[in-house]
């Protein structure tokens, strides 16, 4: 049994490793085992932290989604216009599913099914998302940059379009995941569907 | 056995029967025999026009499908400008989708499921409407209605975005089908949705 002492920062070793391994080899491909070994651990100690490698998967992904924010909560602070914030929200979200892709999660069961281990942390962070682009949006109506007159749930449709998009491209995807020309047709939908949402809302 | 002639008086009526049936009850609590009754027909006599429930509501899904094909090329027709155009094609598209909701239809599982019966029907009309998006857009670039530089992929970007706000619903609604309220929402957004982006390809 390990020490209690130290918890964390074993945790963060082995998150680490596993983020290293899965975007290399992809989720499926790496066992326990190998991770165990990169921190040098037996597997039974690596047990006790995460209980399974879905476990120590939900633990990778809520770490990237703690960079995410830290990303996108930047943005705020840019000196630029609401709808260069706008747009650039629309990125980082789009870099961070590419990396998705790449740790091999991008799957149809993760994201539609409804028993699927990561709905709750997407959920979840839907909430911060949809706060920060109610900020953009707030700044760009006072800066008279946005229509004044636009509804309250402008924000919830703008995430609830790109998000939208990606569960649409998934929905007929046949169950298999997607591939690297999917997803950049799927990337220039959300650049597009941005640019028409960002003239859409401006003041004229 | 049933006679050849007449199959198709014999089918159609059987359809309508059966959407009558599944809009007064829902899909799951309708009986094959009670259709039987409905057009005084053996079971075995109507197992071979459909061989499941499934087939038949399948049936009934197509025709649904061609009636709102017929609805929504009629707004071609219309003499409104080419935002007006594509307004009605939202609202046309929604009613469409209630009256689904209304047969008892409009669970995760029918849209969401991989080895869906009904994903390949909504594949192909899929295209049916593209094709009247495209054709809406196009008359609103001639007008110069709508801004002449919008790029080849409007028309599909529109699409997803409406078909993305419902698999979006549909995939966090926890395997439930979705309730009125729900459903009232999605077609708020939807409705703000549909706005924003018209304005946003609007000549300015």
């Amino acid at each position: 049994m390990p020490q209690e002492d130290g918890i964390k920062d074993k945790e963060t070793l082995i998150i680490q490793s596993a983020r290293k391994r899965f975007a290399y080899y992809g989720f499926s491909k790496v066992t326990m085992d190998e991770i165990a070994g990169d921190v040098n651990m037996g597997k039974a100690s690596l047990y006790y932290y995460f209980p399974t490698k879905e476990d120590l998967f939900k633990a990778v992904i809520s770490q990237e989604l703690n960079e995410l924010q830290k990303n996108i909560e930047l943005i705020l602070q840019q000196p630029s216009s609401a709808s260069d914030k706008l747009k650039s929200y629309t990125e980082k979200r789009m870099e961070f599913f590419k990396k998705l892709l790449n740790l091999g999660t991008l799957s149809v069961h993760v994201y539609n099914d409804t028993k699927s281990l990561f709905k709750n942390i997407f959920l979840d962070f839907a909430d911060v998302e949809l706060n920060i682009i109610k900020k953009i949006i707030e700044e760009g109506k006072q800066k008279k940059e946005f229509n004044a007159e636009l509804s309250d749930d402008t924000a919830v449709v703008f995430l609830h379009i790109l998000q939208g998009l990606r569960c649409n491209l998934l929905r007929w995807s046949k169950g298999q995941n997607i591939d690297d020309e999917a997803q950049e047709n799927l990337q220039k939908e959300m650049i597009i569907a941005t640019e028409i949402f960002i003239y859409g809302i401006k003041n004229k």
